[in-house]
C-alpha cells in the first residue's frame, strides 16, 4: 500500500446510522485505505452495519472507538474537517481536489485524520475548531448534502486517485494494429464480394468502398481481427459462387 | 447545468435493493446530474428507497422504468458499461479517469447511458454486449466490489469533477453516432448472414459475433454508415438465398 494512504484515518464523528458505518467501512477498503475511527457512534456492529460492510467486516471490526473527539485525535498530526458550509473564523473551505495533494504530502510522514460529521448536522463548531484545515466536496447546486458513507467514498476515491496518478504515467500502449498489406488484402477481397452482390456498379461502388475503409480504419483493426474478417469474406464469396 | 451532464443517464440494471436505488438517486442529484433509469428494478418507490433518496425524491419519482435493457437504450447513442472484470472478447476496460473525458465529449451532442449491473453479479454478458465501451472504477487490491450506489456516486463525481475543472478544453465534439436500436438491427441481420454462410455453429459463432461487435463499436458508426452496412448485409442475404 502507498505509504500516504496507510497513514490516513477516516474518522466518523457521532454517526447515527449503523448502515452508514458499514458502508463507510466498505468504501474505505474498496479504495485501498485501511483505518476507520468512530467517535461516540451508534452501535457500530449492528446488523445493518454488517450488511452494508459487505467484504469489509475485518475493517469494521478493527475500527477504533473513542468517547470523545480529542481522544480520537490524540496521535494525529494533521486534522482535516469535511464540511459543506463556511464556518465563522475560517476561510472558505478548500475544494477536495485542491486539498488532496497537500493531504497526501503530509501523510507521507505522519498520521492524518479526516473528519466526517453526523448525518443530520455535520461537524459542530467545537469539532471544527480541532481541525487544521477544512475541505468541501464539490457538488451540483441543487442538492449539496451528501450521505455520510458517500462522502467517505468520494474523499477516499479522490485520495486514491491522486496517489495512483502520481505513481503511473498516463499513456497506455495501444494494441498492435494490422499492417498495411494485411488490410489491403482484406479490402481487395471485400471488393470482390461487393461486386458479386451487385454493389460495385458505377460510382456508387467506389463511394461504398471508401465508406467501408473509413469505418474499418477508425476501428484500428489488429492482425487477428483482420484474419477473422477475411475468413468471413472468403466464406461469403465461396457461398455466393458455389450454390 | 453543463450540457454534457444533462445528456448522461445513469442506468441501474436489475437493482435488487430499494435502498441502493434511493441512494443512487441522491448521489446523482448531489453531483448535478439529473437522469436515473431503471431496468427491471425491485420496487423503486419502497420506503428504503425514499429514506436513502433524502433530498432527491423528485429525481427518484422521475426515474424512467423499462422492462428490458434494449428498450431502455433505444435512444442512447453511446453506451458505457461499468465492470470490475475483464470480459472475454473485450479488452481490459478503461479506467474511469481515462474514459471520463471521452464520455463528456460525446455527451455534448448526444444521449449517453452509463450502465450499472445488479448488486451481486454485475452486468451479464448479454448486457455487456450492448455496450460500446467498458469502464472500471479503480480500487485497492483487496476489495474491488463496490456497493451499487457508491459506484454511481464515484462515476457521477468523476464526471462532475472533469466537467467542472478547466480541462473544458474538451476534445472535438464527436459526430452523431447511430442509436442502439439501429445498431442492434444491423447486428441481427449480420448474424443471419453469418448463419447462412455457416459461421454460427457452436460457440465459434458467438465469439465471432462478439469480435464483430467490438470492431464496429470502436468505429463509432453514425446512422448513415449503419444504413450502408445494413444495405450490404441485406443484399448479401438476398444473393445467398435467391441463387
Amino acid at each position: 500500500m502507498i505509504t500516504s494512504l496507510k497513514n490516513i484515518s477516516m474518522v466518523l464523528v457521532r454517526p447515527t446510522r449503523p448502515g452508514n458505518i458499514g458502508a463507510a467501512a466498505r468504501a474505505i477498503k474498496n479504495m485501498g485505505l485501511s483505518k476507520l475511527v468512530l467517535v461516540q457512534p451508534v452501535d457500530p456492529l449492528g446488523s445493518d452495519a454488517y450488511t452494508m460492510a459487505y467484504g469489509a467486516h475485518d475493517l469494521l471490526e478493527a475500527a477504533k472507538v473513542f468517547k470523545t473527539l480529542p481522544q480520537a485525535l490524540a496521535r494525529s498530526r494533521y486534522v482535516v474537517g469535511t464540511t459543506a458550509r463556511t464556518h465563522k473564523g475560517y476561510g472558505k473551505p478548500s475544494s477536495l481536489m485542491t486539498a488532496t495533494k497537500d493531504i497526501l504530502a503530509r501523510a507521507q510522514k505522519q498520521p492524518v485524520a479526516i473528519l466526517f460529521g453526523p448525518e443530520s448536522s455535520g461537524l459542530s463548531n467545537d469539532e471544527i475548531a480541532l481541525c487544521q484545515s477544512l475541505v468541501t466536496i464539490p457538488t451540483g447546486k441543487t442538492h449539496t448534502s451528501l450521505n455520510l458513507a458517500q462522502a467517505v467514498m468520494v474523499v477516499a476515491y479522490e485520495l486514491t486517485r491522486a496517489a495512483a496518478s502520481k505513481l503511473q504515467s498516463l499513456s497506455r500502449p495501444r494494441w498492435k494494429i494490422a499492417d498495411t498489406s494485411q488490410r489491403e488484402r482484406f479490402y481487395g477481397e471485400l471488393k470482390e464480394v461487393l461486386a458479386l452482390i451487385g454493389f460495385m456498379k458505377g460510382s456508387q461502388g467506389k463511394h461504398i468502398l471508401a465508406d467501408l475503409r473509413r469505418i474499418f480504419s477508425r476501428a484500428d483493426l489488429d492482425a487477428r481481427e483482420v484474419r477473422i474478417l477475411r475468413g468471413i469474406i472468403r466464406q461469403t464469396r465461396w457461398a455466393l459462387t458455389h450454390r
